[in-house]
Parts: C-alpha cells; structure tokens; sequence
C-alpha cells in the first residue's frame, strides 16, 4: 500500500495554510503543522515532509517576507528545496462562538463578552465590527484559528472570535455571521514546496500538483529565479531583466530582499510567466545561461503552472481561480 | 526675524526618526512628532511641516512597507511630496536604568526585575542579553523610546530598557552597557519629505538638504519613479526599466506593492542613481516621457543626493557616511 504523502503547512490546526494545504491535498494527504516558515522548509530539505505549503503573498498587504528571505536562502541551507505549484485561497472571516451561547441575531450580539482574533484581522473586518460589536473588549492572539481554539474551551464567559469557516468546522465551534470581511477579494496566495532530489513529483496524482508536473501541457507556467547584480557594475540590474524578455519571459513579479552578505546589496527574486511551446521549451535554461553571464549569483526556484486566471469582467476586482483539470484542457 | 524650519518625525520624542532629524536638520528646527507614517505625508502635503523625515529601508529587515504604500499612494492623497534627502542611521542599542538604580557591573545586573523594548529589539541584542540577562521577565513596548520613558519613571522597581543613547539622554537615564546590538552594521535609511509646491526646498541651509538641492553639483543622485504597467502585455516591466539604462541611469532598488487598484496588479517603485554632467541633464525627464509610452501610469517623487558611500573594504559589511560638506567637494 502506497504511503500517504506528507504535507506540512504553517500551524496552528485549522490556520488558513491548513486549509490551504486541504484544498490543495486533499484530506486523505498526512498533514502536519509546524511552527515556522523555516520548519516548513527544513522539512522539506531532509525529507521529513514531501511538500510544504506557506503563504507567499497577500493580494491586499503584498510580499510575505518571510517566505522571500528563506526562498533567496543567503545561507544556502534549502538547496533542494523548489516551487512545484500554487493556491490562491479567499480569506473570509466568520464570527465565531461556542454553540447554543448565542442566537443568530445582530441584538444578542451586544451581549458578547470579549472578542478573540489575529491583528490583522481587526481591521478587515472593520465596518461589521463598527456597525456591530462597537465597544466589545479585544484581545490579539497569535492567529485566528488560536482565537477559535480560546472560544471553544470557554467555560464561563460569553466570548467570541473572528476565524474561517475552516476554523469553525475544526474547533465545532457555532458561526453567528458570516463573510464579515470589508474586502470579500482579499486573496492569499500559497506556494507548494518539494524537494527536487527527492522522487515525490513525479509520481504524484491531485488537482494543482498534477498541473505542474505534466510535461508538454499548455498552460501558463510561471517561473521562479533569484540572482545577486554586482553593485559596481552600472546596468547590472537592467541587463539581467533583459534576459527574460530576451528569452520570451513575461515578468510578473520583482522582489528585492537585504541580501544578508553586504549591507544595501540585495537579492532579486524574480517570477515570470512564460505558455510552453515547441519554439521556447529551452527559455528557462536559456534565461539561467544568460544570467550567469551577468549576475554574482543566480538560482533556479522552479516552474508551476500558474492558478491565477484574470476574470473577463477586467473592471472588477474579481478572478476566477482555476482547479488543475480546467487549466490543462 | 526667519520662521524656524518644521521638520515632523515618526514619534514618540527620543525615536530613532527623532534621532535622524536632529542629525539632519539640527536642533534649531521645530522638531515635531507624528503618530503614524500617514500623519508624516498629510503634515507635508497640507504644509503644516516644512519636512517629514520617516525610516524607509533597514539594512538587515528591508523595505518599511508603510514608507512605500504612501509613497505608492493610490489615492492621489498626496501629490505635492517629493523626496529630497536622505539620512543614514546606524542602530545602537544601550542598557538604560534610572541614575543611581545600579552599578556598571555584570553582576549587578541579575537583580533586574523587567526589561522593557521593542520586540525587534530582543533579536538585535540576542548574544548580549543571553550572556547577561537570561531569565529577566521581558515586557513588550511599542516603540525603544516608550520602554526608555516607562523606566525614567519608575518608581519602586529595579527596571531596565533597551534604547538608543538619544533616547537615554531625553529622558535622563543611566547607560549601563552600550553597543549591546548583536550586527554593529545595522542601519536604517531614513527619507526626507518635502511639498513641492512649497518654496522652502531652495531657500533652506543645512548639511544634507543643501546638498540635494544645489544645482550642478557633481555628487551622485538618487532618483524614485513609480509606475503600474499594463497586466496583459508581455514584456511591459522589462520596457519600462530598460527605459532607465537607456537614459544612464542605474537601477539601485525595486519595490512592488499591490496596487490597491486591483488584485494582483503592482506598482513598481524604482530608484536609479546618476552622477549628474552636462551630457545627462535632461536624463530624469527622457525617463519621464519614455514610461508614458510603455505605462499606465508614472510619477515623479524627487531627486536627491545619495548619501551612502561604500567603503573601500569591500570584503567588510562596513560603510561610511557622508556629510553633506564631503560629498559636495
């Protein structure tokens, strides 16, 4: 009987990765949290997980930097470490209480007690809240799946939190209101880590990792790269730029990172889109080539195939995020 | 008699932005302190501050995000501000106590009952609070500053905080150890705000602002443009900065944020240096008029003098910094 495959994603249980991480696994997949975006790619590296799944970027609040710095891996620790796919997941937040403490009815709510969630999420739900539990006592806690985890081993007072419909299933936990959110598009993004000295890959059969590792399949792939310019050299940063559009790559997306060798010296994480063909089926090659022609240093971080479909309404903030067997038809 | 220069400052009193707008404008200026980032642009926008100075980049964090997005300013809040200077600051944690609380002894530090800090600050001085005050119940602050001010006034218990000599010699405390920071490199680059509108800029006369505001001097400039490219046509971003290479100018840093327009649409805020000649006076409005064609959208934030200049020990995380005086030589 084949193993399970291992994932692990950013804890706590039922934090928004673990749903991530379900979305794109499936439940039948071992999931295992851990406590830091460097745990995720150490276990990653030596083979303790087969995949790990981590926010990389938030359509509202943009980089998670966090995940940039161990992907430009200064220290050259997650060597075998590669992109191999992408979930973009809605982040909807929900008002949370233990069963049967409250009616669903906006009155009841005044009687709540004190209010549970991560920061952040305060002021995403700012107008509910305003209209709402104007006044109520806050208290952060670490994530918003903590704050349902608080709630649901409440014994005597009356309080709430602000977490996923995710975190409710998980935590049993009663959803007086739902979608409470002022942005209903505020989007993150995840990355789907794999070792790419390690067989997993090739072997594997769900919705999005399927997606980026078919070959010859036509849908938009996304690559990413990262590279040193020398600061001395005028142009450096232009001329490695180039070289994408040399070889047909779209850039999508240019981060720069401190580079941790030299102060003011950054490292370039570089994503681009590129739709596979006959003529170009050499481009990544081809760009790494010519980077090493022009940069201090340069990596390849992987190829996926992009999840991402811009909606036709183009005036709306609006998308349509596709499943892998959509995209590869 | 001349109206002092009002130059505002990410507060509270004693921060570091405190501490840069000293170093900058002198302590002649009418120094004012802001609550948030926002606060700094609108104080320089509607006039009421002849200059905002605000922390922009970290040479070990990276990019102040807060700096960018007014920067990137989606809303059109803040079109009069220009950047016209910048000022270096190197981070220098001390151990502070009341006067007369402790001996400048080792041994007298165990009997510390709280240490107070921002939370950034514990990583910064790791080796030396491992070394000397493991244990010590550790209390959380919002700014260096704060915890410096908690402890100038107490009044029954033995406290200590970790803050910048600035801050120690503002609120009257004892410096029991200096430099405790682990990297003694650690820098933060502050930008200089100005209205454009105003006629301040070329009347003023002071070490860093004078420099960036002399014309034909011969130091090298920095210069900022964002713009947002359009999504849907390839090789858009690398037109846009080849733009800046074919007019001389070295691309130095690129910053992308969410456009706030659209998910996952960006603007890019890229910065280029340029030793000003006769040949390349005209560079900044050639790059100008070259991202209308190829974006949707440009602007100018200013050019100033840059004020960073390596040393010659390249193998060394070490630099010198300027005075407005040397560099214009």
């Amino acid at each position: 009987m084949e193993q399970p495959i291992r994932v692990t994603f950013l804890g706590p249980i039922a934090s928004f990765s673990h749903q991530a991480a379900v979305e794109t696994f499936g439940s039948s997949a071992d999931l295992l949290p851990c406590v830091s975006f460097a745990d995720a790619f150490a276990a990653v590296q030596e083979e303790k997980a087969d995949y790990a799944i981590i926010p990389c970027e938030n359509s509202t609040n943009g980089s998670v930097v966090q995940t940039l710095d161990l992907l430009a891996d200064p220290n050259g620790l997650y060597g075998n470490v590669k992109v191999c796919g992408e979930h973009y997941l809605t982040i909807h937040h929900c008002l949370l209480t233990r069963k049967g403490d409250f009616l669903p009815d906006q009155e009841d709510y005044k009687s709540i007690s004190r209010l549970y969630t991560h920061p952040q999420a305060w002021g995403q739900c700012d107008v509910f809240l305003e209209k709402n539990l104007k006044g109520v006592e806050r208290q952060d806690v670490s994530s918003t799946s903590k704050g349902a985890e608080i709630v649901s081993k409440e014994r005597s007072e009356r309080t709430a939190a602000i977490a996923s419909r995710f975190a409710a299933e998980h935590h049993g936990l009663e959803i007086l209101a739902e979608n409470i959110e002022d942005n209903a598009n505020n989007t993150t993004r995840f990355l789907v880590l794999v070792n790419a000295q390690a067989d997993r890959p090739a072997t594997v059969d769900f919705n999005h990792i399927k997606a980026s590792v078919t070959p010859g399949g036509t849908a938009q792939k996304k690559t990413l790269i990262s590279f040193m310019v020398p600061q001395d050299r005028a142009g450096a940063l232009a001329d490695a730029l180039l070289i994408f559009k040399t070889h047909g790559m779209n850039l999508t997306s240019i981060n720069s990172r401190p580079s941790q060798v030299k102060a003011w010296k950054y490292m370039f994480l570089v994503e681009g889109h590129l739709t596979p063909t006959s003529l170009n089926a050499d481009a990544v090659s081809g760009i790494l080539h010519g980077l090493k022609q022009v940069t201090e240093y340069c990596r390849y971080l992987g190829t996926w195939t992009d999840q991402l479909v811009p909606s036709f309404e183009d005036e709306a903030v609006q998308y349509a995020y596709t499943h892998g067997d959509l995209i590869l038809q």
